[in-house]
């Protein structure tokens, strides 16, 4: 790996929050979200951590502290700072976050021109791993802030206006592909993290996708078709929270006076029609699903149907931070949005694949451990850099999570 | 269906019961777990609402608050009493309940007997679903009971002492299974649940599963090596648990001064070395295996490898209501305990097989609605009947429930 | 103390839950209430514990695990059951606890006989102490019974039904008292609690109390003029706990399709206008005087205001267990209903009086450590014994409890 | 009131963030502390709500939604953001309040210097409420800073070092003071609370106080001597919170490898024998005075003792932020450290004075509706503005609230 491609990903980081306050970074907006300035701290001790510390010799921390306070949840490192408890952390200020992050760097660049150090391969290795870690919680700050502005009446807008997009979405249709034995799963020498190898087998029944993603407009007819109000929609523990939580909508909508608004990294504006639907938990994806008399793809069929699809998409490169209508295909079959603009619901909990080996030692503990009570999500959304996704990629949240750019595309058995 | 089938499992219940007093019927241990006399009244419910009111012209109902007090979880039934309550019923008392469940008899065989009834088959249909319902709550009455007893310092037994069993485990072999297509699921006319069907392939990498359940002496010996210290050896919500809950062995073991114990449905007594240990969580299944260098088989390893097991075992028949050593078999290959003695923790979330689809009307929540953040058992214990269990059979728990007969066998790749 | 006396209030609490069913003593409807099973034995541990251990030589426990079952909160006595699992304590059975009871009656009728015994005075004190101990259990067996009985659908009657009483409530007047130096506290001879001494001095400002009890028909009229929804009218406190519990009315109130009911010991019938309110809260009690432009009295004053009423009323000995309307008097100012009928909320929180002292050794316990968050309620209920009560008697319970007989008297300065 | 007096003690509050980050200022360490930002925003609020909206013809707030976002539990003046997310609020930016600071200091100015307002007199007598509510909450962003400071390993100062001081703790003594019809309350034309008044008579059983503060050391020797060990020495509400919150001594104490240190608002430093003990809860207090034979004074007692006491002491205008050791006084029964240093946690509930009347509107919700639950404590504190105490002050918390300055002053009947 190069120094530049280390310092280039790195610097988006610190990009996405150059026009923030030192206010903004520090808050934290529920034990789920981190401050941004956390992130930009985790992310560098990740390095330090895996790297630094293990392969410049007498390598000397920049400060004692910081080993306590930005570990996320690496037990075999030591004892960490509370995680419900990182909006306390004022302290490091802002600027001196930004001058461990330069100081890291500066000794991340040394140690990964020196093609001599004997364990070369191994500093590439985990370097690269620690740049998708970095993608990982560019992602993060992203929606982290958008939870935390949605919090504040005042609405605070992250980026400028969106420009309205108001194309027509193209009609719904299916995607047919017949049963098999497919490959799962990563191969071959590019980057990928543990959890999507090894590559292995699996049986498919016919299936068919949709050939886009759900749009507001059709999530607005289940709402209005009684979607939250008619339990045998639900699972059971979507019933629930329904009822606990007195969820009406997607997490960023809101009932104004004169019509539905969403609220955006650009703030709050009129909802959009043809945009897909976001920030919907798991348990709205299966009830939507169900109502639409469809089911959600299993985590295979997603990745058998993406495997022909250029990845390419609506990413964090755009910096349009918000998903986008579908473009008209050229063929009506064709499938569209596979990657990015929402994170897709699959209907497979998160489960290692057969043969699946953790890392040796505390990286070990990056995927393995929360292989529990998960859904896989798949594609990656506007949050996310086209650099760091694959169709192999799994990323994986709680059946009720909904802060992250997460959207619904429909399965069925044919 | 006979009439005499009918009566005979219905008497099954009524024979769990028989020797307790009124106070033990009555009283609910924690939300999860129901009275006893809840369980005689459900079941009769079941029969009542899903037959008699559905097939009997101008039915009347026994008493018109039953509707209501013993509707389980069913919406599509109307409003129900709350779960967490159940314990507050003292009435309607026991003998009422008794004249209930005679009542709901009378008027359920004479509608099973009507072979001129113009919906007889479905009928018969529902009525077999009835008494695979009311198998599931005899395994609950008893396991719900032991919960209740086990909390109190006093150590009820709810049977006579069971007889020391002292032969040695055979030793732990793994029995290999080559990969291939395997067809998955209920096919053919006998009773199965809807969610073991419809029947499909799943492709399956080669494999290995001991040919034993896992001993106490084995977990023991998991524990004397810092089991339940060794954060590197659980899911992140399994040390989570342990910390929060302060585990330190299976739910029912106790430390006495002289040595371990462990409470049953017989009174507490010494730890047995060679059976089954029994009450861990998934999480613990979990940590055991990885522990062991080694995994939980999936429920379609499990399936095929017990598609050619004997379907024998010690069951709910034998009244032992406690999990025996293995015996020591013909060949050390052979596959041993796959049926009965307790329940095997797999790898596999609770999710629908391809093609699943839910009953019509009400009867369509009783499995559908609970796919998410569960996990499969396989096999029956001995508090299951023998009659109830197959090889296809999907029993589901939350990773962290450990008040069923709930144990372990390992599986790996090969 | 003469045996006779013993033996007639214990057989009281035993009269009580005569005609219950083994399932209705057995039942714990909340963590507050305990199962009247749990009442007969913890009374009966008391005169155990506290006498029997002490001074009957070589005394012989019952059974050992009674003293960890039935220790309701004595630190200094030992370990013990959780509070909120005595609804698990199916055994000891009934019959055993009733031979528990009939055991110690026994012993302890020939201890209290053994007037040679060398500490006879002490022994005679404190079975007076358990005395009124086990008449302050006897009203909470019938006010849990009360409320298990209330979480029933079925409302299960605990008494034969109440004969209506239509005779209208006598106008509400003041009665004043001057300004002075009072003596507050019990002196003398006669059993007393150590909450109710020493004997003080304070001074009262001049103030007057209202001559009866708030009615069901005045307290309808602040729930009609917005009372549960008018935040200027409560405490913060009060205000909070109506937002989240969502309190509309007294505990047992319901809105029935043609009208306000309530339910009774003699199960649920149609609200009695002339009937003093009962089953308010502090929070409640004190709102509603805010509505009415008064206050509550303070402790002190209700003990000067009764100092010269007859200590007579509607109490448990009537066995109607249910507030009766206030007679007419023969004067319109005399103060009616002091005694009986309701407890009264003072607007006193429960601290020590100056130079209380708590008795020496585990019955220290009894009083003193609950002076915190507490209100002092004064005169005793329909379920209070009238040998139990006196002017100078000290009840406390939390100020968002409602399960007690709790009523309302006005108070104000004049 | 001159506009002089306004804008000095306004600018105090400006003074104690002045020297912090921005970072610092928005953070919310629990809920019932509150960002330094947002006190700095809320007393600027209640200027604009209760005299410029008020008394200002046509006057324009300054945006819309400050209304909403610093109100902070006026019911009477609209719906507001949640207490426990005001770290969420991020923005308004620091920059804005400032500007908000000076905008409604502008306003006010002119409002306070036009004596030919109408209504002159009752602006003056609000005005003078703001600025003792402004005083309160310098108090608290002392108290907040201190607790979120407290959370972070880094141990961040917030003033310079504390110069040690090593002068012994005189002797305790009792002072005693006579039984006898004393007045207690606020009387006369200066500023003083609702809750300070009426004045009106107590009669007191003769007494003595402490003639100082309790200190670290004798503190230190209440834990050796098993004080968060022996529950017989706590109320049953305190032993419970030591129990589940594992206290073991005060606060800010901290067990280091080579001692005992205190986080102060100047870091963390060696515990100073001579010092008073401060940070500890009224549970704490109450189970000190207790093992010491002793108990808390009344706030009636500490009312009398310390009218003839001088109000000086160390409070904030010496910007100590610290409590300090009691000085040799010139006569050993002399009183000393009635004022400043550490709020005296009393014996005495929160309760209103007879013939207590809350203010009309909305400022009747600024004491009256807290009197439940929480204990008066008397004398100010560290963080106290000397012109804000009085000797007929009320300050209230809940009993186990520990972060503000609160100490102990032992009392005893004689």
């Amino acid at each position: 790996m190069g120094v530049g491609r280390y310092l280039q990903i790195r610097s988006f980081t610190e990009e996405l929050c150059a026009h923030l306050d030192p206010e903004d970074l520090v808050a934290q907006s529920m034990p789920d979200a981190s401050p941004a300035k956390w992130h930009l701290a985790h992310t560098t001790w990740f390095f330090e951590t895996f790297l630094l510390k293990s392969f410049v010799p007498d390598y000397e921390p920049l400060h004692p502290a910081y080993a306590y306070l930005f570990n996320s949840y690496y037990n075999a490192v030591g004892e960490r700072h509370q995680r419900p408890l990182r909006g306390v952390l004022t302290r490091p200020r802002i600027g001196e976050i930004k001058a461990y992050r330069t100081a890291v760097n500066e000794r991340m660049a040394a140690l990964l021109d020196d093609a001599e150090h004997p364990e070369h391969s191994e500093i590439v290795r985990i370097a690269e791993i620690g740049l998708h870690h970095e993608q990982q919680h560019q992602e993060l700050i992203l929606s982290d802030l958008k939870h935390l502005f949605s919090l504040n009446v005042l609405a605070p807008a992250y980026r400028s206006p969106l420009v309205g997009e108001s194309a027509p979405a193209p009609p719904l249709e299916w995607c047919r592909l017949p049963e098999g034995i497919y490959e799962i799963g990563h191969r071959g020498s590019g980057f990928a993290f543990d959890n999507e190898g090894p590559a292995h087998r699996v049986f498919l029944e016919p299936f068919a996708l949709s050939n886009r993603l759900v749009t507001n407009a059709e999530y607005r007819e289940f709402i209005q078709d009684g979607g939250y109000e008619r339990a045998e929609l639900w699972l059971d523990r979507g019933w629930s929270q329904v009822q606990k939580e007195g969820w009406r909508h997607p997490l960023y909508w809101r009932q104004a006076s004169d019509g539905l608004t969403e609220f955006t990294l650009a703030g709050e504006r009129e909802l959009q029609d043809t945009e897909p639907v976001s920030h919907v938990s798991y348990l709205e994806a299966d009830a939507f699903a169900r109502w639409a008399g469809a089911r959600l793809p299993t985590e295979f069929e997603w990745e058998v149907a993406a495997a022909s699809a250029p990845l390419d998409g609506n990413f964090a490169e755009r910096r349009r931070f918000h998903p986008a209508p579908a473009p008209t295909p050229a063929e009506a079959e064709a499938m569209q949005q596979l990657f990015g603009d929402v994170w897709e619901w699959t209907g497979s909990s998160y489960s290692p694949y057969p043969g699946y080996r953790t890392e040796a030692g505390a990286l070990g503990e990056y995927n393995g451990k929360f292989m529990c009570d998960q859904i896989v999500l798949r594609g990656g959304s506007c949050a996310t850099s086209h650099s760091h996704i694959r169709g192999t990629y799994r990323n994986f949240f709680y059946p009720a999570d909904r802060w992250q750019f997460s959207g619904i595309r429909l399965g069925k058995g044919i």
